[in-house]
């Protein structure tokens, strides 16, 4: 047996996220398993550092899975780029030893969420962004001015993420009998004119926890939470108390980080 | 009457190009034409700067049109993003005097055409790209190595594009009557690892002019020309002297000047 690490990129828009569900083939993980078993003759698994959901985009995934025989990592990367759907790309193969396992070996995980906060739509990024109007709107015929997201507010709530928490109001279909405590080693809102990135960097993540702190955030920049409601949240333990979920086009997994 | 200069982005990818033509509504101009009509209760003409392609991009295309009474530009901008498709977006909306024509006082226009030339696609501006593969790539089973194209021969070759030239052996459907000649202000060669972008600016272009100057650069790029190869063809004026017309996805029309 030879294991594999690979790093890829996928286009969440059109895909059913990164985990294959019973029939469901149009997951990243069930189409890496099928050209692998073909290549290999046998029935591969492939595992993934992070289960991105429906529509989450990733900059650099990484996976693992073993062949029964060595393959050759150009003609590995060749072949499955060559039989993937242009949404989705492998960057590239490695050997790593048989103890490698891509999520219990990760360090930290970091995810972006884009925001597009102007008067008028991106039309290049639409697909990876979360358009929250900003600036002159038409409501009923007539024009309204929306204010922009308080950025200043944000970040600084956003800072009150960061260190070791119980995020369990932070998590759709929390499990009982799991332990919803994670460490966010960074988080931090960044402004460039219409856009922001909110960017976080932690151990891991509880199911949708990112976008729910995402739509906790923007609830904070457009003041219907008060700059100091994540620690409230963060003791109240209670998924009510926090914001709404983001959608999923705004959330991109950028890196994975092994020691 | 009160005349209106509008500039907008779109994602050229679903879209039909910029000129309506008899039935086909999936243009630009067809669905501006048809929402502006709408509005003022009477036909509305729309005048683009550039007749971009079926398949091409534009981060800042420049059209004009005139209504009978005059209206708010923030609510007329708000009006048309509204009922555009998500590909389409005005990003400004300013009144102009009558005189104004987005084609005719248009000083320069820039496009701009980028190739991704790596061993493994771009996944997220795959749409914005021509994708020429270059590294270790698998051919009938055996893994093969392409060279990168050769940018400083591009380069060299885009330089002899500049200054007034008859381009007629860089055009599509040439017609007879009117004439080829045209100058290009600048050309140059940019690039960032496997990102290559070729830019254009000039006085104007003629029907695919752009396309089969980059495909004419390309193959330059992989050795099949010489990298003088440019003041020939121009020289002999036949479109089969010229290279390939590249295909639309990679071209983007980024600027329209107007003194």
């Amino acid at each position: 047996m030879v294991k594999y690490k690979i790093i890829l990129q996928y286009d969440g828009t059109r895909l059913n996220g990164w985990q294959k569900q019973g029939n469901t083939e149009n997951t990243v993980q069930g189409k890496l398993e099928r050209l692998l078993s073909e290549l290999a003759g046998q029935p591969v698994a492939v595992q993934g550092a992070s289960r991105t959901d429906a529509g989450v985009h990733a900059a650099a995934q990484v996976a693992d899975f073993s062949l029964p025989q060595p393959c050759d990592c150009d003609y590995l990367l060749s072949y499955m780029n060559d039989r993937l759907p242009r949404d989705i790309a492998v960057q590239s193969v490695s050997t790593v030893p048989l103890r490698f396992h891509s999520r219990h070996s990760a360090h930290a995980k970091t995810y972006v969420y884009r925001i597009w906060n102007g008067p008028v739509r991106s039309v290049f990024d639409r697909q990876y962004q979360w358009y929250i109007p900003a600036g002159p709107q038409l409501q009923n015929g007539k024009i309204i001015e929306i204010p922009p997201l308080d950025v200043n507010a944000m970040g600084q709530a956003a800072a009150d993420f960061t260190g070791t928490h119980d995020f369990g109001a932070f998590c759709t279909k929390r499990q009982a009998k799991k332990s919803s405590v994670r460490t966010v080693y960074g988080a931090a809102v960044e402004q460039d004119g219409p856009a922001l990135r909110i960017t976080f960097r932690g151990s891991g993540f509880l199911y949708n926890m990112v976008r729910i702190m995402v739509g906790t955030l923007v609830e904070i920049g457009t003041g219907e939470r008060p700059a100091n409601d994540v620690p409230r949240i963060l003791a109240q333990g209670d998924r009510a108390a926090a914001g709404m979920t983001a959608p999923p086009c705004g959330l991109t997994l950028t890196d994975i980080t092994y020691l």
